[in-house]
């Protein structure tokens, strides 16, 4: 029999690469995803809710999830922290769906060493030329944000090596299909078998 | 721009696992491969045409194109040698195509050694039991032939570990396929996508 357990998938990229709508894509059109939902202690922005955009927590109920180890990850920024709560993914693993963590490069980091077994896929546009252009063509940002978003792209950059798969997001239709096609292929990886090779090598010894 | 050189492909799996049959599909199917001849110093059989199944040469022709490093590895068995010609491999690699070897477990591993992006798939049958039906259901294979070749299963299983991909061979069109995306997949490792991380972090710092 094969591993029926799921794949835990870590998605980071370039902010403007289009990971979100494309996580997205991939949850609308194949069924065997699940969304890691993060929980954090920021206010919640006007528009979202609790247990869909993050499962919004206080300071104290989230260092108690950090005292119980309840948590794969977390990090603080400014004032405040962001995790992935552990109970969601290992049962979602166990139940057979491969999972997925939209974080950034340290978090990735983090859960690749706890977790070797972890999938890490890098989602970019094109080009930078192409990120410019999209940060640009919002329309919302000023030239100071665009400019220091094209910065933290270069720092964002130099993790990249670390990662498993490139993606690169010219199509969203496309780029999903080619996540969709990596990630079932990363089921067949001899690492991944080892269950059904002991069974073939028992059996042949057998017969 | 992506890298656009061709991905060298080592299939190798149990006798009896329908290899063969599975290049030939993969080959019908998709256009982006080609398939590797190997040279031997074995006298053609029946229907088998130099330059199709194998490039026939002699003990002397062979021996020379070991002397001049002609060949990505060889191997003798009983009186013959096999080997695999470097050049045709090289010039399609070149040319952008996925080149595949169907060779054993110690060619496969001798080509992994001398080129390590090498990607090695094995191929299997369901179970152990599926392995001796085919084998008997053949009617063409007495007792002892089945059973050396199901000893031989079991070394073969041996060296699984080492290789990347595990490809269960249930059904000619679905496996094909199959091993059609992890082989498109492969494409978008970071790790053969160095030339274009460098290309979008220049440009990075640059815009």
């Amino acid at each position: 029999m094969r591993e029926k357990k799921g794949i835990l998938i870590v998605v980071s990229g370039f902010s403007g690469a289009g990971k979100g709508t494309l996580m997205k894509k991939l949850m609308q059109d194949y069924d065997n995803y699940a969304l890691s939902i993060s929980a954090t202690t920021r206010q919640p922005r006007v528009g979202e809710e609790d247990g869909r955009e993050y499962f919004f927590r206080t300071k104290e109920e989230f260092e108690k999830m950090i005292a119980r180890d309840e948590l794969i990850e977390y990090a603080r920024y400014v004032e405040n922290y962001y995790g992935t709560p552990k109970q969601y993914v290992m049962e979602q693993l166990e139940a057979g769906k491969d999972v997925i963590l939209e974080i950034e490069i340290q978090g990735a980091l983090k859960v690749k060493e706890k977790y070797p077994d972890t999938l890490l896929m890098f989602v970019t546009p094109p080009s930078a030329q192409v990120l410019k252009d999209r940060l640009v063509g919002r329309g919302t940002e000023t030239a100071e944000v665009i400019d220091s978003r094209m910065k933290r792209a270069v720092e964002e950059s130099q993790g990249v090596e670390k990662y498993d798969y490139l993606v690169i997001n010219d199509d969203l239709e496309r780029c999903a299909k080619e996540m969709h096609s990596i990630i079932q292929g990363e089921h067949d990886r001899v690492s991944r078998n080892a269950d059904f090779i002991d069974d073939i090598r028992k059996e042949l010894k057998e017969l």
